[in-house]
This record gives C-alpha cells, structure tokens and sequence, in this order.
C-alpha cells in the first residue's frame, strides 16, 4: 500500500505495544512460547478466545441465523485431494521462490529486495547471493493419509475453507431443501505455508476463516454482489469500527482472478496500513462448473417455475476472522486522558464483543461469599470474572484495560441494603442497583441487537 | 468390549439406519462425497454443526465460565515440534504395523484376524499374504512448515489438544493471574491417522476435543480426579444421557498410560457396544517436567504461603466432542408408537443441545408476511427455522424427527387476536400465546440451566 508508511505515522498505536500487551493480558501470544515459538502460528488466552468466540457468534448469527436462505455447515480440514485439482490450486496456487545456497532460506523471487542473507559476509544482501532459478513453491501444506504403501495418499490441509462448500452443495441444498438463491456459510482453520508470515496474526500460516457462498442465478449476480457488499460493510460497522477505520477497494481489472467477475476488499486502517479484512467475491459458475467436471457429479439446478437448468453463479464473503479480531484490537484501544491530567488504558469494544461482560469486585475479601453467588448467578448467563484482589481503583483500571463493560462492586453495604454498585467503563458511571435486579439490568445493555 | 454384540442385538437403533438418516436431514455425511469420500473425514450440515456448536457451548459453559478456577484457550493445530518429542509421541505414538506387498495396504499386525487382501485370489485372509515385518507406524499426521531447504521444517497437526494447554501454562497462569489449583480448557480439533476409521464419526482421523487440564498439589491429586470424574459424568447426565446408557469404566493398572496414576473412562452404549466418549485422567506431573526438561523453561510452582515448590500435579478430562454428538443422537433416537398405532420419529434432544428451537409455521403461505416479522424477532436470540411448505401436521413430524422442541404456528385466528399456537415436542400439546409473550415463554422453556 502506498500510504502505509503515512498510516503508520500517525497511527495512535504501535505494533509493539499492542504485542507486548496482548502477551501480557492473554489475548494473543506466539505458539510454543516455551520453545521459541514457531513462525506464522498464534495462541489465544482467555481473553482472546473469548473475544475471538463472541467475532464468531456474532458472524453466524448475522450471516446465517437471522436469514432464512442461508445455512450452516462445518466441513473436514482435509477432504479429497481432487477438490484442489478441481479448484486449481494443485496448479497454481504457489509464489514464484528462489532458495540461496548460502543460508539455505527461501525467498519470494518477486520479493527479494531489502531481504538479507544471515550466513554471508556482513549479511549481504541476498540480490547478491548464490541463488537458484525462481520456481513455483506451493503454499498448500501437504501431508499423507491412510495406510497405503504408494503415493496416492497424499492430501493437503485446506488453504480455504470455501472449496469444502462447493463440495457439499448439492448435498446441504437436499437436505435443508433450499430453492435458488441460497447461501451457504461456514467458520473454520486454513492454512497457508507463507513465506513470509509478518504483522503479528495479520497474516500468518494457520487461520481462521468466516465465508459464505451464495447461489443464485446469473441475472441475479450482480444485484447480489451489491447486496453483500452493502450487508458486510453494516456488519464491520455494526461491530463497532469507526468510519475513518474502514473503506471499500473495488479490485482493479487486472488484479481480478481469473475466475472472477467482479471483487472488493474491505479494508481497515492497520497502524502496519489500510489492509484487507474481508474480501467479497463474484466468483461466477468457476467453482460448481469445475467441481462437475472433475466430480462427474451433476451440480445443475432447475428453476421449478420456469424448468430453465443453469449453473447457479456464487457471490462468496470471505472473512478473516484472526486479522479482524486483530481490528478490533486496534480499534478499541484508547489511551484516554482523564479530567485532572491522569491517562487510563481502555478497550472500547461493543458489549457483544466483549470478552468479560462483567466483573464481580467484592470490596473486601471478607465479602466474598455473598460476591461468589453473585457471580455463580451472572455466570449463567455471560462471561463473568472475579477478582477479590488490590484496591477497587486499580481492579477498575484493570478491567478497563481489557475492555469489560459492567463491574458489580459488592461492598459492606450491600449484606444490608441488597444492592450493588454498577459501574460503566465509557462513562465510569456508578449506579446502585438491587441483587434482584442485576441480571436484568446487565441483559438491557448487554443483549442489544447489533 | 465382550459385550458389544449383545448390545448391538438389543440395541433399538441399527447404525445404517441413523447413518443415512443424518445424511439426508443434513447432520452429518461424509467428507467430499461428490469425490467418493475420503475414509475417516466427516462434515457436518446445517443440523449437525448446530448440534455439535451446542455441545461445545454447554461444555465452555460448565467448564471454563462457571468456574473461577478453569481459564479457557484457543491453540494453533500445528505447534513447535519439539512438543511432541517432549510428549514421547514422536518415539511411541504409533500402531505395529504390516504391508502387504499384493494389495499394498496397510495392516495393524496385532488385528490381522478377518482382514482380506482385495487383490489375492478368492480374497484370501490377509494372515495367509506375503506380508512384510512388522514395523511401527507413527499415528501423527506430518507435514512441511516454512521455507527453509533443509528437513528441519517437519510439523505434525496436533494429535491431542492437550499438549498446547502445557506449553502455554505459565504463560497463561502469569496472565490470567490465576494461583493453584486452576484449570485450563480448550476445543479444537485434532488428528490421528487411525488405519481403520469405523462406526461411523466415531474413531475418525479428524475430530474434536473438548479437554481440561487442572493443576494442582501433589496432595490433592486424588480428591480433585475423584471430584472432576464426578463431575464430568453429572454433565453427562445432564445433557440428557439415560442412566441406563451411561457407566464409568475404570482402567486396570495394565493398560494404563506409562505416565498415568489413574484412569477412568465414562462409557455409552452405543449399538456397537458400550465405548469411550471421555476419560478423566491423572497425568501426574509428567508432561510438565518432560516439557521443562525438554524446553529448558521452569515450570515449578512456589506456593505463596508455605513458599514450597513444586511441579504441579495434573487431572485431565477429555472429552471426543464427535463421539459425544454421535452419543447424542443415539440417545434422542426414538420410534414412538402414538395412541391410535401411528408412529411417529422424534429426536429428545434437551432444549439447550437441540439444533432448532423453534420452528415458525405459517398455516398457509398468504401468512408468510407476518410469520416471517416472527421468525426474525425470534432469530435474533435462537436458532429458528422457517417452513411454509406443506400440510402442518406433517411439517410438525418433520420438526419432531429432528429434535425441535417447540413449533410455533400463525394460523388464520392470529391477525385478529394477536396468537400463535405454541406446540411441543414430546406431549405435543397446544398452547395459544398472545405473539408479545412468545420470547418470554419460549425463553422459560429454552434458558433453563442444565
């Protein structure tokens, strides 16, 4: 991008910071920490899987839940090799690559610049190095199944979870008995071997993706296309991203796909740029035409009223689930200068995404009985913490910093009066509020629609 | 299991039968069908992933949030590989196993009996082939991570998910500031290249886990595997299993794991014959003194009083989240014989685990619009399906055989008094609802505790 260097100028929040904080509080840190980590793979704590579950949940409930003519599904990793034949990915998924013979490292041939050999003197520059002719790397990872002796057992893990769809589509439209136009979504892992995986889980080797096919009918397609694209950008914004974050890059002719008609990235404003968190796609007949050819199998749909047969054409949302969570990340962070000169870290994120929806703060570990059912009870309905330990202040700051929206102070007045204090982390708003009437009072401001 | 032919024979429920069942409503079928399938992989539909998202909530729920003392995680598939050289399965992972050199297929040496050899004259028995030595077969899937030239980019998938929980423990206990004793949960899938995939999603090469790992004092070991077995089969009977159909089967101190003090499996009755859906084990402190031998990282504890250290002890439970939804269906599966000799196929799934809550019927389609503004007030706190097409009665059978609790009819009457017909699954009894009062009397039904 060429105003990533601007955008990363007066970015509020540099990377590191965010990196070193996610660690620290749990959100996100490198796989196998213990062993040095290993590059391109990323762990969620308790916070960041939960953050990670709520970006989910409210996904399936907008894309498939609240719409009858799209279902769910949640295909294997690995499924039969031919899908990737059928998909073209066998053949042509891969980077151009040249390996140096000096430090044995591979590197994108059409990226070589800056890249430094780490064995040669002062660590030349590899432009420089003994280097192989450039050849086609695939970025499938492969692996073999089953228990034969020969070679026809190879299979690979899926680099993107909408082939799996194409797969099933005759099959999920029987049994849920879908007419035409319908869609299919699906949240699930794939991975890709990048060789360069960079910008902490921005782009890495295992991902996770929130896609759906829709079907319809090719004088439909367009009008679909529009659709989606106006429902994803309501989504992103309705997940809380402010509008200077977010903006739509319509693909330019020659950066299409060869099977695709018409693509638009939404992209948000990293502090690494504007980058790519979701893609919507007119990916036409490609993917079912192929997937019949390669199958046999019959993937023509007949219009019941006018007995027209046709491939139905697919308008695909691609979401990237770890790099929006990344989003949200850097979009709720603020770090906010208080009336008298004091600054507090605070998450903003909505209340869905959330990843504690309260916490439960006995002022004194003397009460935390009563402060223990309190949180058994809330901890029916949401993620809950407790946290008995340090003075109220810096439990507050704590839970600010993390994103919580509600604490439920439980003090000594609260055996004789029955109420709790509610406090709000925007406002810092305090409010008491009858035991009774808690649950109640947090499903107000917590259970409200997107 | 000695029994499992007797229990196959009484068994109500044929496994042909509830395999093509769920096929055809859309639980579950294989992987890639339009491809022939690939042995072991299974996907789930738009009532499958349902069920099997519900399944994993309840879990999450009663054993990461309910708790204070259990943190929940979320792992990349593919960790560093020294992780699995700690956890002895790089060395001992793995099955005997013979080629044999007519059909080139693979065969466990120690279950020989019965196999044929498809290629032999008259498909003679396997034992009677030219076989080779018998040679170890590692159960890990391998594959290629990185750039680099050389060999040292061998990754496996996880076979287990536990084994990230005990590389992330310090790192996870110092963020989520927890002391001992505290657990740490995950779901995710796991990968295993079993050599004869059967019984349906039952033993797969790809599947799911639900597993908690508790860390505790070596003194309290035993009361705490006494306390989480109790604990995981009240679940079970909670999620609806019939007594009858559920049992604890300890391990003899033969067939425990060399690491293991203790195991104990829990056990249902599956028309195969009573068989493993989770175990509760104690681990003892072996998987983290082999990951800090192996790792070079301390992962002793000091406890803050007593300012002893020590190497935590472990009690695991382990859920398979496939073999579980399986159960799941087994145990809803029911032909019952209605006053009158009609019979009719319902699923008793419990509410929270059913994949439909409500189904919204207009009674006829000049009804669509307003049960259509009831179907979206409801989407927006449950699953709910919509079906216009047919006669009522048998879309009631058809909500029936797959587990939906309640249906909600709009019939003729409901412009003018402002009803639906609420009806229920297992006594198909009728209620009239005044249509403002639908989400509270369904969210009394639906939001019960377990």
């Amino acid at each position: 991008m060429s105003d990533s260097k601007d955008a990363a100028a007066r970015h509020p929040l540099a990377m590191d910071t965010l990196v070193a904080f996610c660690a620290s509080r749990g959100f996100i840190f490198q796989s196998s920490e213990i062993y040095g980590g290993i590059n391109g793979f990323w762990d969620y704590g308790p916070l960041g899987v939960e953050l990670k579950n709520n970006l989910k949940a409210v996904w399936w409930q907008r894309v498939v839940r609240e719409r009858t003519d799209v279902v769910g599904i949640d295909s294997a990793i690995i499924c039969h090799p031919r899908t990737w034949q059928a998909s073209g990915h066998v053949d042509h998924f891969s980077d151009p690559m040249v390996d140096c013979r000096t430090c044995k490292r591979r590197f994108r041939a059409d990226q070589l610049e800056g890249e430094r050999c780490p064995e040669a003197p002062k660590k030349r520059a590899v432009t420089d190095c003994d280097l192989t002719e450039a050849r086609d790397f695939n970025l499938m990872l492969e692996t073999q199944v089953g228990a034969s002796m020969d070679a026809s057992t190879a299979a690979y893990l899926r680099p993107e979870t909408c082939q799996p769809i194409f797969n099933d589509f005759k099959r999920v439209r029987d049994a849920a008995r879908q007419k035409l136009p319908f869609g299919m979504g699906q949240i699930g892992k794939a991975f890709r071997n990048e060789i360069t995986p960079r910008n902490f889980t921005f782009r890495s080797r295992e991902f996770e993706q929130a896609e759906m096919e829709f079907f319809c009918h090719p004088k439909e397609r367009e009008s679909w296309f529009t659709f989606w694209r106006d429902e994803r950008m309501r989504f992103h914004r309705d997940i809380g991203f402010d509008e200077t974050n977010l903006r739509f890059r319509p693909h330019a002719a020659d950066e299409l796909a060869h099977y695709a008609n018409a693509a638009e990235d939404v992209e948000f404003l990293f502090p690494f740029g504007w980058q790519e968190i979701e893609g919507i796609h007119d990916r036409g007949d490609w993917d079912l035409s192929r997937h019949s050819e390669y199958s046999g199998k019959d993937l023509i749909v007949t219009d019941e009223e006018t007995k027209e047969r046709y491939t139905p054409m697919v308008i695909e949302t691609s979401m990237g689930v770890d790099r929006t969570a990344l989003a949200l990340l850097v979009n709720a962070w603020e770090e906010e200068v208080l009336e008298g000169g004091e600054t507090r870290n605070v998450m903003r994120f909505i209340p869905a995404l959330a990843p504690i929806k309260v916490a439960v703060l006995p002022l004194s570990k003397k009460l935390a009985e009563p402060a223990r059912t309190l949180h058994a009870d809330l901890a029916r309905h949401w993620n809950v913490f407790y946290d008995e330990a340090g003075n109220i202040g810096r439990r507050y700051r704590r839970q600010d910093e993390v994103g919580t929206p509600f604490c439920a102070t439980y003090d000594f007045d609260s055996p004789d009066d029955g109420k709790v204090t509610l406090r709000e982390r925007d406002s810092m708003e305090q409010e008491r509020v009858p035991l009774e009437g808690v649950v109640a009072w947090l499903r107000d401001r917590l259970e409200t629609a997107l």
